[in-house]
């Protein structure tokens, strides 16, 4: 049998809805029909520059109407993106520019300096969106098809352990994503989602898979703008946002006593375990969340908490999509409910691995199933609990200790606004943990406040033998909290009181 | 790479949301929990009496919870479903299973005897859903995922021409047609479908196909009952029905000049170009009508009239699915806007060909393109217009002649209640068309009528030369209209006033 094909999305999509919205910015609106036209010119540009099938085109942008024509211009040329994350250091982006062998680097015009260094050292012709309209738009031939099992972008991994790899992401990657989530959640005509992830992470990226492929309207914001969004959802028709809990609390916070239109659908939460008590924050102001468990590797969620069991499952990341696998393994067996393991997941959204790295490929992805490295459990419905990433594991005297658990439990304290804890080495334990506390503007905690308070909530071991009061935790371009570099203030006492 | 798999379906549903209605019947309402139960323990004995995988087993039943459970225990078996007709005689049933090569014949106890007669003439053991009941539930092993690419039902085309040929369709078939569908359709949790299209033919198999993927009721009726659908409909909280152009006639005559709840979405129409007096009667009653395209060969609808252009476009089977691609060729070359020719289909829904006819698969399907047989246009816009089932087809003195065209005028007679038009041969010109005619009851009209209705409307070599009025058509089990009997009645003058 041949290849599995489809037509271009892009086109498909203009071609079955062409007035159908595809974006709205702050400037503008852009039917699908004029996203395709603007699309295709700046295809013919990127083609008159040279670019053939299959080459690496690095992409360099936050979010505009541009970085999403990019995206579709490349499925033109059968060429994959490389999405760098904008928040990088020059030293970072050389290494993914480098490590992927990408033949161009094209992002936006304010980067118009680090593209020309970037270009230079890794040898890489380099030019801006402003600078790609000096090309000519000549008839050139595009594909009309895509190939499901071909690449089509290329996401490094935030790489908190070791040095970062390069996601590959097939069409069929990104077509199963979209349609599992539409099993799940469901799809209608009302349906706008709101992208304020940037698009280089997968988290946003899907959010515009699922536009070209649903045939629904995305409003692009180039950053959180806690207000912004929050008008986007009172007044702009927004259905839906994809969020990470620290956006997610500051839109409650917004929210205050106001309640969300009734079109308004939920929040998709990611970007790892979300406290409890942020939960039922939202489940006070009848704003439903999804939460969800997903990473890059997964081309963004493959495990969601549908609808029917929001309230009742609270704190569960839910049951894997229609098409996916979920087990949970201990010592290579899978663990009875409540036993917590590592989390090993299947399905046709999942990578089929990471460019250059056949050894981690061959650790990790095992007969279609991806060994995530995250810990979590399966209770006795079979519903997801992400415990933690295993990397972040404290082990102390013995006992394993979940900075998510402790962050949990900290963050249910009033007066705290956010909470980081990671493990110090200890003579004696080996491993304890400490944590990092935001307080709550305008209020006062004391670290007799909080020790009272984990006396009461924490076994011994588990409690944070120090306490250290910041003004923002370390987080990266998608709000993640970064432990690992909060382990690095710890041992440079930087940004600690 | 190994092939692709999926978690079974009917497992996976009653693992995510076990408690959802799967079906509702005239006597039961069933979890997808409650079906799976059952549809394992059939499987079990299924297996214990000797299924293996890959199969054929003939399956005779109408519509019925263990008609519904035989479907889908056969996938936890990696059986092939060969669904028969149960209109079909004893003859035409003995042809199908010889040419399915069926291990087995298992079918409904009040056709026990039919299932003997069919099971002695083949040399195949056959049984009834009673009988299998005295087989044990041992434990067995059971396939825990489906092979996407795996057959997993035959279903025979109704064979207007030559002999009837098995149409394989896989798992992959199924689902892409599934997925199409709510990519376009929408999918909420409200949705509840009803199929009074019989589960042997594919626009009832594809509302089951529908039910297990989405997680969505389906109200399974055994035949069509007017009065049934429309109190389901009121009542009941359908919000689909699939329907042929007779069933909507038949209902929109029971509306009245009532209206359908505002849950109510819409009729899925199929079976055939519908006349356009039926479009704006559904139009005028505020019942949305998706016109759809397809046939058992694409696993159902391919090309379906958005809602977007449910009425800009009336008369329209719309635009492919998103997966899917359309063209209309005149010797070997697309046609250009209006200009009538070959449908040609293209998608991941489309079969992979007729069960051992390697000729006819040749010739018929393409480097993944399926040559339908039926001839339509597009317009200017791209959107579909199916004219006619190229082997009705009327040449008349070398003037190309449709009875669908034909058909649509008369019905917009209004004592007209049904209409059928087939060539019949003449010696002048080859070939002219004559009607069939079902009056509307208690109405009164004359072929003096029909006449002068037919001189305003129609060229005149299209008018028909003969008039028969009849009390009935002859339609297949889908409602169908069988013109290839209407020839016969011509020539056996049956029926014929």
């Amino acid at each position: 049998m041949s290849e599995q094909t489809m037509p271009n999305w892009l086109d498909q999509r203009a071609f079955l809805t062409p007035e159908r919205v595809a974006l709205v910015t702050e400037d503008e609106i852009l039917t699908f029909s004029e996203l395709q036209k603007r699309t295709k010119e700046m295809a013919s540009r990127l083609s008159s520059l040279g670019i053939q099938k299959d080459e690496h085109i690095a992409v360099y942008a936050k979010s505009s109407v541009e970085m999403v024509q990019m995206i579709h211009a490349l499925s033109y040329l059968g060429a994959v993106g490389v999405m760098l994350n904008t928040r990088l250091t020059i030293e970072e982006l050389v290494f993914q520019v480098t490590d992927s062998s990408c033949a161009y680097i094209i992002g936006e015009d304010s980067f118009k300096d680090t593209l020309k260094e970037i270009g230079k050292q890794t040898e890489t012709p380099s030019l801006s969106f402003e600078e790609l309209k000096g090309y000519q738009t000549v008839p050139s031939s595009m594909f009309e098809e895509v190939i499901m099992d071909a690449p089509y972008t290329i996401l490094y991994t935030s790489g908190t352990t070791g040095s970062p790899k390069g996601v590959m992401l097939s069409y069929s990657n990104h077509w199963w994503s979209a349609v599992s989530s539409a099993l799940n959640l469901g799809i209608t005509e009302k349906d706008q989602w709101l992208a304020a992830l940037p698009l280089f992470h997968v988290g946003g990226l899907s959010i515009l898979m699922k536009s070209v492929i649903y045939g629904m309207p995305v409003h692009l914001h180039t950053s959180f703008d806690i207000e912004a969004v929050h008008d986007a959802i009172m007044n702009k028709g927004v259905t839906t946002v994809s969020v990470v809990s620290v956006m997610l609390d500051g839109l409650l916070d917004r929210l205050g006593s106001e309640r969300y239109p009734a079109n308004f659908r939920g929040m998709l939460l990611g970007g790892g375990p979300a406290p409890e008590v942020l939960l039922h924050k939202a489940a006070e102001k009848s704003v439903p969340v999804f939460q969800t468990y997903g990473m890059t590797e997964t081309a963004s969620q493959i495990v969601t908490l549908s609808p029917d069991y929001a309230l009742d499952k609270i704190g569960s990341a839910g049951k894997p999509l229609f098409p996916a696998q979920l087990s949970i393994e201990l010592d290579g067996k899978p663990t009875s409910a409540h036993e917590i393991g590592e989390i090993v997941v299947k399905g046709p959204m999942v990578t089929a691995g990471y460019y250059r790295r056949p050894e981690t490929n061959e650790d990790t992805i095992q007969q279609g199933w991806l060994r995530t490295g995250d810990l979590g459990f399966k209770d006795e419905d079979g519903f997801l609990y992400v415990v933690d990433r295993r990397k972040d594991l404290i082990i102390s005297g013995g006992e394993n200790i979940y900075p998510a658990e402790i962050e949990g439990v900290l963050s249910s304290l009033e007066k705290v606004k956010e909470v980081g804890v990671v493990g110090k080495e200890d003579e004696k334990w080996g491993s304890v943990p400490v944590a990092f506390i935001v307080v709550r503007e305008g209020m006062a905690l004391t670290r007799e406040d909080i020790a009272a308070f984990q006396k009461e909530h924490l076994a011994s071991y588990k409690q944070p033998k120090e306490i250290y009061f910041v003004n923002h935790l370390p987080r990266n371009a998608t709000n993640k909290l970064l432990r690992r570099e909060l382990a690095n203030w710890l041992k440079q006492r930087r940004n600690v009181q």
